[in-house]
């Protein structure tokens, strides 16, 4: 069995260099858009994630499809690596240039293509970002419900299978996108899926690039379902005595079939935190973050069952956001709760566990974590999204202490090995990268990682498509 | 391109036939559980495609994951066959032995091994049927949804990507299958997901083997999604002074979001036969049979909708099933449509179509179709889960009228042709079979089916999963 990576180590790679007669045909035709800058390598070599950056040898910024082929048949042709790259918010070192090659930087393709709001569906070039598209849906009275907090590129966001605040209710980029064009790693177009809602077309290639992580080909434009606006909103805050009891109100409204929109715990401690940032001035006790979406009578009807489940484990009563201005207040302090937080320990690295179970063993996982983590001495925060079995708990490291760098990644693979007892995930969003290699074959087991692996060398047999990630080549 | 495939003429296929070895390896290990008596390999050399049977050598009545493993090692040795078979209600031509080789009948596979209620989770062997689950489920106040008419299995369901008449709210399997234990090419165990509701962990094998149509090993166990049963449940139909009245009435009901469960059309022609099959004394004008959950309040919210829609578009005063018996009443008839309709011409071959478009372009998709079944003079009958752009034409041919067989056959094609134009699909829920590979060609393009190719030789390299179904494998 793999024994997970060491955070701070990378793996050892060969180094595969771009041939000097290649990076003179980017430059050719890229011009200024190939870059060998030190700080934009720099820069494209690392995400969000606790790694060193491991710098490309070049940086192409791509505006086109087309681009994006002339790189990959160049790169094909010299057995180079590629990576794509979308805004960086990747936690899980999904960017670093294991191998060396060339970063493609996807954000200036950045248009929506199609707004078909009769069908609900949108297509975009995959450097579009999620806020982006929002606002270009605002006009037609929809808009795009998965929310992983960053304001990541559509791209990225299925790359990675991202999910986020709304998850509980619309699903994640797994249910969310219809199609791709993808430039697969012999430069060639690939177009998967179609407009149709649902189809038994063959294999469901559309789903499994969704979630490979740039391993299997490059997405270039993702076609995406939408969803009106809902006719009323509401957002609350309600307060509870433990973590344990905010938990459980919440198993309880997913298993009574709530429609809830958006269901995140914040502990104490991010509350802190996220006060210290945003001046919001909040009580530091567990809480929980809700939203709900319908009718009038509907979203009225949610809030009573999820009021009444509050009170009845300590609960206190909620707190309305009413207007659209106190919604967004209250939002954006939960998406800068991971900046917030780095600020309460200056110079420290993080790491966000992303475990995800079944919702009925919620309680069992997260109660375990906490009690480990307030007897480790090390400072940490939570936030979660609880509704859909999914939480984070971040360790706040010194990176000059070996034995609390050691102590806490002991107690990641605590938690990920508890989370797989209880039947779920080392995780539930952020992707396996580097630092889940280990776990991904604790979880799946051997036979359907090398069913991976053998999908693979299928598609990418030179191993160029971000190599290094998800499992091993060989 | 390759053309589709005249419909009654089967592709050439290399026999492979099973070893004198093997067959005496599998009587020893499974006794009177291994047949070769004909009729028995007769009836499963078919499905209820209009292709003659192509008959397996043997039969082997698997009753647990080991007994499939047994049997598949040996395949795996030999290079001979497997077909995965349920209950035998392929459309499309699945279940044909073409090239010889050793059905594996899944039927006695028919427990259902976990109900996690608190999750709203089941595990259940590939043969459990989606009747017998909810009648397990039922006492728990759950139920599964996804409901093809057929009372199919469960890993059947699974292998086309089945979806049928409540997939307008619940999705299709694609959306409902949570993790799979599938036996693979080389007759080892694989497990796919976990029973959290989203994980980022590693490639989405769990959506590639969904809807692979048995290609890629014997999914053997099934983890599904349940969900509450709602708190109200209204059913009603409606009859429109057209098709085209229906459709847009559907259309606007989408347009809208209302959260409708079933949306189904059926022509004058197919209450003509429903009538006279089930006793139902239904007006034969075009006509949807509505289904609505939800609480109380919300139930009665969505069908004041639907009625100011429906009557915007001429449609008659609905005409509510108040009880769950008048609603089964309904629902069955629907459900006997095919065999009804088969009845309206004795000794007839048919063939439905399945194509699925974008909603906006529903009706200029059926509308045409319509028309050009008029002209043809061919009788035909119309069922549609048009809630997802999705309808069935089924013309009703002489077997003996080669030329009535071309004839609907290039409409059919007209048809595909149409609905990939229109940004769809040629087959919403039936799956490609043997009829739709040259389709399947035309819709994805040929570097997506070069990659379908290139994931089946990585996984089953000696090609005996179901060999010779969706696209060639040479």
């Amino acid at each position: 069995m793999n024994a997970p990576l060491p955070d701070h180590v990378l793996p050892a790679h060969p180094h595969r260099p771009v041939p000097p007669a290649m990076l003179a045909a980017l430059r050719e035709r890229f011009g200024a858009r190939c870059s060998t800058a030190a700080g934009i390598r720099e820069q494209h070599g690392r995400g969000e994630s606790f790694y060193d950056a491991a710098p490309p040898e070049a940086v192409v910024f791509c505006e086109s499809t087309e681009d994006v082929v002339a790189v990959v048949k160049l790169a094909a042709a010299n057995a180079v690596p590629v990576i794509p790259f979308g805004v960086g918010t990747s936690l899980e070192g999904h960017l670093l240039a294991l191998q060396g090659g060339v970063s493609l930087d996807l954000s200036r393709m950045d248009r929506v293509l199609h707004i078909h709001a009769d069908d609900l569906t949108a297509t975009v070039q995959a450097g579009v970002t999620r806020e982006q598209l929002n606002r270009e849906l605002k006009d037609a009275g929809l808009f795009f419900p998965i929310d992983p907090g960053a304001n990541a590129t559509l791209g990225g966001m299925a790359a990675t299978r991202a999910s986020g605040t709304n998850a509980v209710r619309y699903g994640t980029m797994r249910e969310n996108v219809l199609g791709l064009t993808v430039v697969n790693a012999s430069g060639e177009l690939m177009h998967t899926g179609t407009r149709a809602k649902k189809s038994s077309a063959g294999y469901d290639l559309t789903r499994l690039f969704v979630g490979s992580e740039g391993t299997l080909g490059v997405m270039t434009e993702v076609t995406l379902k939408l969803y009106p606006l809902p006719e009323a909103v509401s957002a609350a805050i309600c307060h509870f005595p433990s973590i344990d009891a905010a938990v459980r109100t919440t198993i309880q409204t997913i298993q009574m079939g709530v429609p809830i929109a958006r269901c995140e715990l914040l502990d104490a401690n991010a509350i802190r935190a996220v006060n210290a940032y945003s001046k919001l001035g909040l009580r530091e006790a567990p809480m929980l973050l809700m939203e709900f979406h319908g009718s009038e009578a509907g979203v009225k009807e949610q809030a009573e069952t999820v009021q009444a489940l509050a009170r009845d484990h300590g609960g206190e009563d909620f707190q309305w956001a009413r207007t659209p201005e106190e919604r967004t207040k209250l939002w954006t302090a939960r998406h800068q709760a991971y900046f917030a937080a780095l600020q309460t320990r200056p110079g420290c690295r993080s790491q966000s566990s992303d475990t995800c179970v079944p919702i009925s063993r919620l309680a069992e996982s997260i109660n375990a974590s906490v009690e480990e983590a307030d007897a480790s001495g090390i400072p940490y925060w939570i936030v979660g999204h609880v509704g859909d079995g999914n939480f984070h708990l971040t360790y706040l490291m010194d990176p000059n202490d070996p034995a609390e760098l050691a102590a806490a990644e002991a107690l990641n693979v605590k938690m990920v090995r508890r989370a797989l007892a209880l039947e779920g995930t080392c995780t539930g969003e952020h992707g396996v990268g580097l630092h889940k290699m280990g776990y991904l074959l604790e979880e799946a087991g051997a036979p359907a990682v090398a069913a991976m692996r053998a999908i693979k060398r299928a598609l990418d047999p030179q191993n160029i498509m971000n190599p290094g990630k998800v499992f091993s080549f060989d």
